[in-house]
């Protein structure tokens, strides 16, 4: 057995590690920290894994508490992690952080695009990126992983392999993304009410959504980046579109997508566009790709659940490389669908 | 009274129909024709109109069942209107077609997206676009009209003013559209059931959709139009790049769309992106549009119910047009929210 | 023009009046008070009526507000309506209130289910319950209506006419129904939010609804009451069952409810149970009732919209009432559907 | 490994089962039959699960495809085991069928709920209702069995200790429940297809739904049961309304489930009542129930997934009974929320 620590229990993310880690044959959450929700039991704040974590409490952080603690899953906002990563790594403890805080090696990038100074820019350089498929050996060695995110792993997925390849001009791509209502979070707002989103889509964060500074940073120095809303809980579409570099076939996309994932358990690639609900609950993503003579672009597009590829599957998958545990253990590479 | 009769009684755009026109001051539906429910009550086939047409039949069409009509509403297959449209129009009787048969001028256009020969290309100057916003005059004198449908009306309203301001390259336009699945018709099909579409959102019809030649005939020579699928009834909510031709203040756009609709009753220009549930159920099509310094494009952004402003609410309006109405009689500029 | 006023102006009912009104021939909402939203443009709280109100604002409200007010539509939390009825009425003008304040005729009832005193039990006696389908003649001549509210509007349709025929034992009721989430109303709670109801269906206050009360009050003296939230905005559907009094045929209370409602515009009385999306954005009740000679049952079924038929287009039908107007007037019995 | 097979591969059924095994220690699913597939590969049946099964195919049944298979999962429409059950049991192959077929114990019972004669009366000595909770020890012996279904799942698992135990009254009981859509199989209907069923809450089968026989069966002589389809894709609740035989105290009957069920894994007793999606994609049943003095009526409430504890994981569940494994392998207690 391992012993975990899940920083930001109470949210959505927590829940999802929750239940993901109750079919893990190794890692535990032993503590689970979120102090909105502290000293109430896991039944009343996660009601669908209570069969699992009858008498489990969640408490509020204290460095403490880490004792015994062998690696630590925080999901927390933006701003959070930033403050505590130095008392965990400081133990020795491995650290997967979700937040925005490491994700981004310039500090200056960080201030951009998240409008404040970064607390903690000496630890930049201790984070690997926390995709797998690209940096599966780094994540490997590494005491603290900044997992990517939903929308840059979706978008990162599709596209990466397309400008690794040199079919797609770095310099400017769209990315069109609609996600499920569970990214937002599960503090209360009118935006995410059932009644606004319920028979309803929407685009937000026009032009200036934060995602796009990780997308950059993996991809090339200009994306746009569009989210939209759609009305479902889970799930993220990348519709990603790309100048290519010259006139090629049209599967010749599809095929460096096939090549750059044949080996990846959780990257399946197909022919024809996924949907969303073909990656629920799973850690897969499914994406394909094509060129587009009459107008010269290549398209990508990419489906993944956000709270597992996207969240806490992604962040299984990374913990499970840095203790050398089989990386696939707790996941599941199919969906619940419908 | 004006009397008009409906072909496609049965599908969704007629059932739209029928509930527009029930609070209709002058037009009444006095012959509804669907060859598949024929001989069925309205109240079997669209239970949500019952109450206003409690004894209404639907009947198998024939010419002579339109003697005394004054306007036709039609809403077929595309292939269909074609072979009657002659006998409608012969009969000095108005038209307003909602099908893709009489919206591209070009019929080599029509047979390179439609995949087979139009059948009545003699025809085709006599229909006037059904889009008032820009055909208002043309259709107040038109005995045909065809009526834009439900994605081009999304993507043309959003991107004409655009590109008659010369902001906008017209060569080089992205439609990234997602429809609510009412928008794929009433026949039974796997993609439209609820447990393939509920809590899912997917691309479809990728680089060969049809509609993108009635967007290239309205806005310019090279469209590349995506759409979605999303887990709603109703709305498409349309996000389209274009790119900017010279650097402009970023507002620019909207003010071209706040000029270019500031008398229109069914246009409503706002700062921010609007959501589909905003105009369920009315006429009205919300739109915004910015410019992005940082990437040298122009985005804008409309929301339409496509069953209403993208097919029943616009073939009406067109109707009152041509009939000499208020423009605005049977339709509603408020949506259905929540 | 008729001067209405709406307290509550800025919650899901103000907004549903504010549609509606937006195509009534003659009453204008003039005055909108909503405390928490004091000071913002329509616009900005009711995005979807915008287009109909493009300057109107909401204000905070104080008495003095009302002169020149023919009628007040009051849309509130329950307790409020109380403080401010006598203010309302002694200035002669017109009142149709939707909170629960004033449809119990007895004090102690009220006190029971709201687990408060009333404030001004004086009042009680001066207002006629509102469903215009049993109370017609009262409403039309009285000066202040409370209207019935969506679950008891729902209940009390499918079963007044077979308690009234002597069909179904009064003193024995179950009604089980289902709710979309705009019934909970626009305050922000993790039980309305997108991510719990979507994909999800649950029963909640369990035994002791208020609603029970006003149920009894028209039905009889035993009514077991079960709410449940079903994943959709509007609609409620009351599956009823009644212990019969006697044998009887099978459709013996289907002909009891279409004899009770031949007349009525707004109740139509099918064979098949209803859907709620028949009715949805229309003032309809879809009933229906049948026999059950297994069990000794009578089983009634009723579908409105919560919103409308059980809030604002009931407070709108009731206007029309004490007002003299045509009693339909800027209501549709067509639902918005699919 | 053990080597299953399953018939009826194609429907939703077929796939959850190919989810759940697909992490499964020791069940293998080697042959897929599913006629209306025929040919086609798992990826094109079931995008979901096609990371697991890549290459696998669904193929024609025919019982010589049986050789060397271990345990059948069947989850054909009613009428279709009968007439193959004796040729899997001669084979010695054990047969866990979630058909109606041999439900029923009586097979007048059959023709009267069915409407057909039940072709394989002499095998119905040999199936065990496979409710767990139930009938564990007769499960374990068994080498047929006959899972329950989704509807009896959920109303025998919430009533069942509760008449045992005394507290209600047999002959009287009235089953109130809802499912997700799933519920109705792939089969493409009108009824099904999501623009009828999105935002819309209906009841069906009045009085004469066939799931009423097996309720009957398990739980008393006299059951009314009124389905309703919620706008979701899986899930069941039911709401159960029994004539308590005595008065008790308000939590009496809650005790009494916490007693059947306290060493159940996949029964979770709670005080307050369970939404449906906390037990989507589990196996959990979650079940409460008290006592109403003001009816003297005994309420109960559960929720189950209908796919999973009401078809495919109650199924594996039995599967591991006979085959002497773990009762809970491959199955999570944790639902996919939100």
């Amino acid at each position: 057995m391992i012993r975990t620590a899940i920083l930001g229990a109470s949210g959505y993310v927590g829940g999802e590690l929750l239940r993901l880690l109750s079919t893990h044959p190794v890692l535990r959450p032993v503590r689970l920290f979120g102090d909105s929700k502290a000293g109430q039991n896991v039944a009343a704040v996660h009601p669908h894994v209570a069969p699992a974590y009858r008498e489990v409490r969640v408490e509020r952080f204290e460095p403490a508490a880490l004792d015994g603690i062998d690696l630590v899953f925080a999901a927390l906002p933006h701003g959070e992690s930033q403050k505590i990563a130095a008392a965990i790594l400081d133990r020795g403890i491995k650290l997967v952080d979700l937040g925005a805080d490491f994700r981004l090696s310039d500090p200056a990038q960080y201030a951009r695009w998240y409008g404040e100074e970064h607390q903690a820019p000496a630890l930049l350089g201790r984070f690997v990126t926390g995709i797998p498929e690209l940096h599966r050996e780094a994540i490997r060695s590494a005491q603290a992983v900044a997992a990517a995110g939903c929308y840059p792993t979706a978008a990162i997925l599709a596209c990466k392999p397309l400008v690794e390849a040199g079919l797609v001009d770095p310099a400017n791509l769209i990315v069109d993304a609609a996600s499920g209502v569970s990214g937002a979070g599960r503090a209360l707002r009118e935006g995410t009410s059932f009644n606004t989103v319920a028979g309803s889509f929407a685009a937000y964060g026009l032009l200036d959504h934060r995602h796009t500074a990780e997308m950059e940073q993996a991809l090339g120095p200009r994306v746009l980046f569009t989210p939209h809303l759609a009305p479902m809980a889970r799930g993220i579409l990348a519709t990603c579109y790309g100048a290519a570099t010259r006139p090629m076939q049209a599967d010749e996309p599809l095929r460096a997508l096939r090549s750059a994932y044949a080996a990846e358990p959780f990257v399946h690639v197909i022919a024809d566009p996924p949907a969303t609900k073909w990656v629920a609950g799973s850690n897969t993503a499914q994406v394909t790709a094509r060129f587009d003579e009459r107008t010269g672009r290549v398209l990508a597009v990419s489906a993944i659940d956000n709270l597992v590829k996207g969240a806490a599957g992604q962040m299984i998958q990374c913990a499970n490389l840095m203790l050398d545990l089989e990386e696939t253990a707790g996941l599941s590479v199919c969906g619940v669908y419908p």
